[in-house]
C-alpha cells in the first residue's frame, strides 16, 4: 500500500463529543504511520477542503491531540454545507480532486450525521467517476439519534444525559416552592423532526409521580385539550407539573407551534417567542398557574461537564474504527454502534455502506411512546439508560475545564486559483 | 440551659446547596443533643410553622442527612411568605407562639435571603414584645449574592459556576460553527435586581476575545446602537458574539426589556416572549446574523452536578455555625462568610446582628464592572473566582445523581385551632 495523507472533517452541529471522535481518529493514524501520513483536518468541515484550508494536525503534540478526548464543539471548525449530486456540478467535485492531488491525500474521513453521510458517500464516488482513487470512510456523529443502521450515534447519549440530569434537578426545585409559588416548569430541548432526546428526558423519573409529567414529542399532535388535562391533573395529583417539550412539536394540521407563537407576534416577528413561552402562556390563560420555563439550546450539546462515558468511550472508538477500516481496504463505509447485549449493556464496532445511512433518518419507534402520548414506554428505557451510563469528567483548573484549543496551524496553499463556494 | 426543641425551615427559592446548610444544622444539633431536643423542619418554611406541619427530622437516618448535603433543592419545601409587621399583625405571631410553646420549640433556625432575614428578626422580637423566649438565628442563602455583611452567599457560588462553565462551553460550539450558520449566541440568566451571576460568566474568559464578549448587566441602561456596535465589532473581530443577559436588564427610562418584549405582543401577553429572544430579535433585524439564544432559568440554580466545592462547603458551616450560635446564647444573629486572604483565598465564619442583613441589598459595585459597561474588571474577577473553586460531585447510578428523598414525617398536631393563612 502507498502511503498517503489523510483528509479528516467535522460537519454538521457538533456535540460535546465529536472531539473524542477526532482524538480516536488521529491518535489511531499516527500509529498506522507506515499506511497513512499526515492527517490534515478541513478547516470548517468540506468547505476547508475545497478552498484548500488545510490544518496540519501533525503540529499538534500527543498531549493536545489526547485533550481532544474532552473538549466539546468542533476544534477544527464545522459547517453546514452539503455538495451537490455529481451531475451538472462537476466543478466541486474536480476541485476536491485537485487539492487532493495537490496534498496527496488518499483518505478521507467525514465525521457527522445523516447529511454529512451523504457528501462521504458523494466523495466514495469519485474515484470511480473521476478516476481519483480515495478512500472514504464516514464517522457518525448526531445529538439527534437519527442516523441509520447504528444502534445510536456518538453525541446522542451526552445530551441525553445531561436533559435527564437537568430535569432530575429542576424537578426537586420545583417541588420545593410548588405551594406557594411556580407549580408549572417546561424545558424546551432540541429535536425538530424526532423525539429522540425528548425522550431521554424520562430516564428522570424514577417512580410513579416523578418528573418529567409531560413529554410532548415532534410524534405526536399537540391537542391542547388533552395538554391542559394533563397539567392540571398532575398539578392535583403531585402539586406540580414538568413538561418537556420537543422544540419540533406539530399542531394537528402540522404546523410548529413555535411557529405559531410567533404568528401571533403584532410585528411578524417569525422567530421571536419559541415553544417554550408559548406553551407557558397557554397554561397561564387555561388554568392560571404561575410558571417558569427554560430552553437549553446549545447549552445541551456542548455539556462536555456532564458527558455520558459510553457516549465519549463510544465516539472514540468509531474514530479509531474509521482509520482500521480504511487501512483494511475498506471503502465507503462507516463504522456503527452494534449493541450486542442489553442487560448487562455490551456493544461493539461494526460498519455498515455509506449509502445505507446517507440521507436516511432513523425515526423515534412507535412503541416508545406510551399510548396515551405523554411518556416513554419500559422498550424506550431500555434502549435509553445505557447510553447515559458513567460520567467522563474533563480536568478542571480555578474551577473551570480545561478545554484545549490545538494551535490549527495551516498547511501550505499549493493551488494557485482560488475556488469560489457557491 | 434547659434542652427545647428546634425549628428549621427553608425559605424564599431555593438553590443546589440550601440542603447542605441544613446538613450542616441538623447533623450539628445530633451532636448537641444536651441543650437542643429534636429538630423540626417547618413544611414549606414559616408556612409549615404558622399551619403546625412540622417534620420530624429525628426519623431521618444519619445517611439520609448526609445525603442532603449534595441534593438540590429545598428538601422541606420552601416557600415565599413574608411575615408582616408586628404592630397590627399580632395573630400571626401569637400564633406561632402557640405553636412554638406546644412543641417545647425554644430556636428558631430560618435559612434564606433578605426577606427571609427579615422574617427571622421579627419573630426575634416575639421574646421580648410577646413574652416568649426563642433563640433566632437565620442562615445565609441566596443565589442573587445580594446579602449584606457576609463576603458571599450560599448558594451563589455554584450558579456562578454553571453559567461560567455552560458559556466557555456553549462559545466552543458556536465558534466551530460560525462561519456557515449561528454567529451570535445569547444566554439569559437570572438577577432581577443585580448582576452577578451575569457578572460571574466573565470568568469563563481567559483572555482577549474569549466569551463572553458581551455582558448585559441591570445596572447598566440598555443603549441599543452602543450594543448593536459591539456585538458587529465582535463578530468582525472574532467571528462570533456570546452575550450573556441578566433577566433585569432595563433600558434607559428604567423598563424592563423583557417587559417591552411582552408590550409588543399583539394580545398584551405580559410574561409572553422574555429578555433573550427579544435581544435576538434585535439582532437579527438590525446586523442580519443567524442566532441562537438560551434560558437556564431553574437549570442554573438547582444544578447541584456542577456546584462550586467552595459554596457547598461554606453552605455547610453556616448551617453548622447557627446551631453553634445558639447553643452558645447568641440571638438575633445570622453567621456570615469572612473572607481573611485574598491569594490564596481563605475564609472563616463569622455573625452578624439580623437587622444588618433583614431587608438590605447588596449591590453590585460600580468597580466591578467595564468602563464601557459590556464586561467585568479584575477587581471582579478577583472576587467572584475563588467561589467556583473545585468540583463535588454528588454520587450517580444508571447515569443519574442520586438525591435523597427524605421520609418527611410529620409531626403530630396539638393544637385544636386551625390557622387561616392570609
Amino acid at each position: 500500500m502507498v502511503k498517503k495523507n489523510a483528509f479528516y472533517a467535522q460537519s454538521g452541529g457538533v456535540s460535546a463529543v465529536i472531539n473524542a471522535s477526532a482524538c480516536g481518529l488521529i491518535e489511531t493514524a499516527r500509529q498506522y504511520s507506515s499506511s497513512i501520513g499526515k492527517v490534515y483536518a478541513g478547516r470548517n468541515g468540506i468547505i476547508g477542503a475545497l478552498m484548500e484550508n488545510l490544518i496540519d494536525t501533525s503540529q499538534e503534540s500527543d498531549d493536545a491531540i489526547r485533550a481532544l478526548r474532552h473538549t466539546p464543539g468542533g476544534a477544527f471548525g464545522s459547517c453546514r454545507y452539503k455538495l451537490k449530486r455529481l451531475e451538472g456540478n462537476k466543478d466541486e467535485y474536480e476541485r476536491l480532486i485537485r487539492v487532493f492531488k495537490a496534498h496527496d491525500i488518499g483518505y478521507f474521513f467525514y465525521n457527522g450525521g445523516g447529511d454529512s453521510q451523504d457528501t462521504a458517500y458523494k466523495v466514495s464516488q469519485i474515484g470511480d467517476r473521476l478516476g481519483y482513487p480515495v478512500v472514504c470512510i464516514g464517522i457518525p456523529k448526531t445529538i439527534d439519534n437519527d442516523l441509520a443502521v447504528t444502534d445510536n450515534s456518538p453525541g446522542f447519549g451526552s445530551v441525553a444525559k445531561y436533559v435527564a440530569v437537568s430535569v432530575r434537578e429542576a424537578a426537586l426545585d420545583v417541588l420545593s416552592m410548588a405551594l406557594t409559588s411556580t407549580k408549572v416548569f417546561i424545558l424546551e430541548v432540541m429535536g425538530r423532526h424526532a423525539g429522540w432526546i425528548a425522550a431521554a428526558s424520562g430516564l428522570a423519573a424514577m417512580q410513579a409521580g416523578d418528573a418529567p409529567h409531560i413529554i410532548l414529542f415532534p410524534e405526536i399532535p399537540f391537542n391542547e385539550d388533552q395538554f391542559l388535562r394533563k397539567v392540571n391533573s398532575s398539578v392535583k395529583d403531585y402539586g406540580y407539573c414538568v413538561i418537556v417539550a420537543s422544540e419540533g412539536v406539530r399542531n394537528e394540521v402540522g404546523q410548529f407551534l413555535s411557529a405559531m407563537s410567533a404568528q401571533q407576534d403584532a410585528f411578524g416577528h417569525a422567530q421571536l417567542g419559541g415553544l417554550a413561552p408559548f406553551l407557558a402562556q397557554i397554561v397561564k390563560e387555561k388554568l392560571g398557574y404561575k410558571y417558569h420555563w427554560a430552553v437549553s439550546d446549545y447549552l445541551q450539546r456542548s455539556a462536555r461537564h456532564i458527558a455520558s462515558q459510553v457516549d465519549v468511550e463510544q465516539a472514540y472508538q468509531v474514530g479509531k474504527a474509521a482509520v482500521e477500516l480504511a487501512v483494511k481496504g475498506e471503502n465507503a463505509v462507516m463504522p456503527i454502534i452494534i449493541r450486542t447485549s442489553q442487560d448487562p449493556y455490551r456493544w461493539e464496532i461494526g460498519s455498515t455502506a455509506l449509502k445505507n445511512v446517507a440521507n436516511v433518518e432513523k425515526k423515534l419507534p412507535q412503541n416508545f411512546i406510551t399510548q396515551e402520548g405523554f411518556g416513554i414506554t419500559q422498550a424506550a428505557h431500555s434502549y435509553l439508560a445505557p447510553l447515559i451510563d458513567g460520567e467522563d469528567y474533563p480536568p478542571y483548573k480555578h474551577g473551570l475545564p480545561v478545554y484545549v484549543q490545538l494551535k490549527n496551524i495551516p498547511v501550505e496553499k499549493k493551488l494557485k486559483e482560488t475556488f469560489i463556494l457557491t
